[in-house]
């Protein structure tokens, strides 16, 4: 069998070992949570009962009810009618829960209630998210030849740039495109779908969580009786692994910019360049004259050099 | 001037101009929100006198003004008296909330209420984000070597282990300080100055933040009434810093295990080692047999091979 068809077979299994990873998460966390959910649910209603049937409300009693009603708010668990239907603990909403945890985004709109589920996503986190990192890096590492070194290499051929001219060139399209492709458009959509979100709303619920920073102020599919939410939810998960991927993709590009601009030799930082024996196929091959001319600046092509899947603990 | 001389200005340059970024921020964000904060904060209160003279409370009623209330409480304004007293948006508050944005923490127990808000954190996290990794990266650089390879080293050559064993036993010994020192003591410390968390909320707290998940529900300094509440936050501001760049070294360390394990390679996987000048020295320099030894293994002492500071869009 071929290394390359090895390579893919592998990547596969990444992917559907993590698909498995996430299920597996959701079924746990939805059977941990969802009794205390309901527990605290009936109890906030009961409390709305007795706070109706007071025959006088007065400050003292207004705020030791609101100050109940937060805290219940603080769980995800919310004293309003029509958000008591739907539950932050179903298969859908524990699957986009487990998908932030593992990611990193954490939005927080959803916490785990119960210290068996505040253990038990430690304990997940702990293998999900170093798991993540290397299914993203996987596919990354598979995509930096036909996206990032494929259409370097063409512009050196084809248009004869020089590899710092071609480099730019490349990163600035390649830029252009995620930009358009994981932001303007996903914003236009969701600011379509989500009726209280504008489109500044929207490209910052895009760039918060694609910086994986998720403060949460913006969830999608959290509206009460939105229409396929379940769908709608799993969607939100492949844009979250696919933009994250783009994004992941584009910094390698950049860095691999820096490296050839001589950036990262003048901070003394890593390098980042192919590694891979597929990866650095085109630009050994291209133009003796170009790589020589790239030789000189900041090492830039040494094919020995190599990233790191490592980031700052994910 | 010799060139370690150079790198650590640099790095001290590198610092402050970070500290700098950070309280830039922090003032911008005080001066765009604390006026929408205050506003909202005012018609919350005008809301309760309101509800409070109505003759008669029925459910629709209370279910409007709860509305209020929560969508007020989204955006971390409490309508409960004690809480009315300290602003989400002073300047310790601001310093912190600029910090979890470029570290990707992201809590969200405050976030921007305004357009210009959101906009300008857009704009801040884009700078910010790249800047922290840039600054975390070059941080552990000079580190790996006192923390990494000279310990590695030093159980090679005295204890006479070999490369393998000598990774594996320095990892386990680093994990073990780090578990220790950014965990466990943390922990203790909060869940004696935060009444309400148990030890494992804080465990919890301190594992969801430095895994920059950041789900926000234990955020440290939220008390109203804490003594010391600005001096406290810089505290936590500085073991969020140094905590990310444990993180960040443990995680370096342990790809470079894998590497030496043949483990990278296995999965196709860029790798990991040591790249700059300095700290390829002790390994270089070291016994060579055992280089021989290690060199056998999966190319895991390429002394040209590098590590990336680019992470998933940090």
């Amino acid at each position: 069998m071929s290394s390359g068809y090895k390579s893919w077979i592998l990547l596969t299994g990444f992917i559907l070992f993590y698909v498995a990873y996430l299920l597996l998460g959701a079924l746990v966390f939805s059977t941990i949570e969802r009794p205390v959910e309901d527990k605290l649910k009936s109890d906030i209603q009961v409390l709305k009962e007795e706070f109706l049937n007071q025959s006088c409300v007065n400050a003292t009693s207004l705020e030791n009810f609101l100050e109940k009603v937060l805290q219940a708010n603080k769980y995800g668990i919310s004293i309003l009618p029509n958000s008591s239907a739907s539950s932050n603990w179903d298969l859908a909403s524990s699957l986009f829960f487990a998908n932030t945890l593992v990611t990193t985004v954490g939005y927080g709109h959803t916490t785990p209630l119960s210290d068996t589920g505040k253990a038990f996503s430690i304990f997940y986190a702990l293998l999900g998210v170093p798991f993540t990192m290397l299914v993203l890096t996987a596919c990354v590492q598979r995509l930096m030849h036909p996206v990032t070194y494929g259409p370097i290499d063409m512009c050196r051929q084809r248009i004869g740039l020089d590899p710092l001219a071609a480099t730019a060139v490349h990163f600035a399209i390649l830029l252009l495109l995620v930009v358009l492709g994981f932001f303007v458009v996903p914003a236009v959509v969701f600011s379509h779908i989500e009726d209280t979100w504008s489109f500044l709303d929207a490209i910052y619920f895009c760039f918060i969580t694609l910086c994986t920073i998720g403060l949460g102020d913006y969830v999608p599919g959290e509206k009460p009786g939105q229409k396929f939410r379940s769908l709608y939810k799993i969607s939100v998960m492949v844009y979250l692994f696919l933009g994250l991927m783009m994004m992941y993709l584009v910094l390698r590009a950049f860095h691999r910019m820096a490296d050839l601009h001589g950036l990262t030799s003048f901070f003394q930082l890593p390098h980042c360049d192919e590694d891979t024996e597929e990866d650095k196929e085109p630009i050994i091959e291209a133009d003796p004259e170009d790589q020589h001319e790239a030789e000189a600046s900041a090492k830039p092509l040494d094919p020995a050099s190599q990233t790191s899947y490592n980031t700052i603990n994910r």
